[in-house]
């Protein structure tokens, strides 16, 4: 007998149940090897194919899964969710941007290609997220209210306004207010739309949609929360980049705003939230693992 | 009597009738004055509205219009189509693309801005013109086949791929072939999806949006050979930009390729086998005055 020790977390057995289905889902719902540059292509692949929690998608196949749709019809928005993500850090990592030179351990887009490669793969890769939505989701009020939310959640309007805010943010004085809007913009709304679309998908009504969403609210603030104190608090190793890299380039973070202790209790919190959403769902296992994987991350 | 040559020419009398539909369905179908932050909706406003001939949302509603659609219906899309246009020229534009620091006697959007402003700039017009088609189109089987004609004529396979093969082939030597793959994606894939998009809003068959693809094809590539005759032949007047400055960077043109007389018969030619394609539409007008407009401008 393991002990308790040994147990798996919830959330281990559930991304050990769906992330081959994610991995299939992005070879499947992506790009073909097309008439376009191979140049293009390959950087597009590069950043797709680079490993990663996959978090986005698992949330779509969860949330799918909690109101009782199958699976496989929500696969193509779980791929179209990882897209947005990945062009998102394409851009992000750019010299005009974050600057970054390394991404999950290797160089990133624009280092490996170059900076107009980087620009037009991120490019190519938004635009082609919506179209995976368009072109894979059978029913057409389905697809148009799957790519509606992922169209704003990824917009000036949410994931784009909060890197506007968060560049603009540099160097300003720790304002709880102001960090809120970048949290629930730049990572908060692709988070929350990973979660809304899967409902959309499983075809939850308004009202369990709307459940769906303040549960994606209160886990992508929560997420990024632990990820402020694990900026903190972790080493190098534990963290797979350097740690205080927020901190040093001068960027608000929670534990920075409101101190380790608060930060931790408030991640907590947002947990709570969340998981109280999610009663009365068909099976809401999946997304309550998630949920609690994120506050374990802090301890 | 005016004389003949006092005339307006078709085309003049199209976009006399057309173009304010266009500016207002812009000022109506773009972004809100919205939550997100105050730089990024200004810079997006200060390309967007920033002139042009706004020739795709003509097409669009030309199209909307041989079909027997109403124009209405058309707006939003034909707002689409000008967004993703503007996109793709604050992106090309940028110091690590063509590095434009004018464009249309403005400083170019990085220039006007910043560099990370308008790389964002472009990637929330990027979103916000699928989101546009999806928002507005009120039946959604048209709104997911006009959005995905719009994203395929955008992403890899359509004008990024082109952008892509553009920057690849500056100083090449003079390829046909080539050229001819630049064009019809770099500008012709959108052309084409303007000319298909109305269509599909005017609710034309496969049949009839078939021939407006043929036609869009054509003229999407005679509108290129036209730019690149007049880069070769205009004065900064009359252009509005320094002439040569194509064939300066090294870039292949179709002067360049076949010489200006073969370009300019090669041109006529493509108007006349797009014009061949209107046989049969219900009020060809409009798109018999902008095919008839593209070949008027080289003599």
């Amino acid at each position: 007998m393991p002990d308790h020790a040994a147990k798996p977390h919830p959330f281990e057995r559930l991304s050990d149940r769906l992330s081959p289905l994610v991995e299939q889902a992005l070879r499947r719902f992506a790009w073909p090897e097309s008439s376009a540059p191979r140049r293009l292509v390959e950087a597009m692949n590069y950043s797709l194919f680079a490993g990663g929690k996959r978090l986005r998608p698992l949330l779509v196949l969860a949330a799918c899964e909690s109101v009782g749709g199958q699976l496989e019809s929500a696969l193509p928005v779980a791929a179209a969710l990882e897209m947005v993500h990945t062009y998102s850090l394409i851009h992000d990592d750019l010299p005009a941007m974050d600057d970054d030179d390394l991404r999950r351990g290797r160089p990133t887009c624009h280092k490996a290609f170059d900076e107009a490669t980087a620009i037009l793969a991120g490019d190519a890769m938004n635009t082609f997220a919506l179209q995976a939505i368009l072109d894979n989701v059978p029913d057409p009020a389905r697809a148009v209210a799957a790519a509606r939310e992922l169209a704003v959640a990824a917009g000036l309007e949410g994931m784009v306004g909060g890197q506007m805010a968060d560049l603009e943010s540099e160097g300003a004085a720790p304002d709880l207010a102001r960090l809120r809007y970048i949290h629930e913009h730049k990572t908060g709304a692709l988070i929350t739309a990973a979660v809304v679309c899967g409902g959309i998908i499983g075809g939850a009504g308004s009202a369990t949609l709307g459940r769906l969403r303040n549960y994606g609210r209160r886990i992508g603030l929560a997420f990024q929360v632990v990820d402020d104190i694990l900026d903190e608090t972790s080493t190098a190793e534990q963290l797979g980049k350097s740690p205080g890299k927020d901190r040093d380039a001068g960027k608000m973070t929670y534990p920075r705003v409101m101190g380790l202790d608060a930060a931790r209790t408030h991640a907590a919190e947002l947990v709570t939230a969340a998981l109280a959403e999610l009663t009365g769902l068909a099976r809401p296992d999946g997304l309550r693992a998630i949920a609690e994987y994120f506050v374990s991350r802090t301890h």
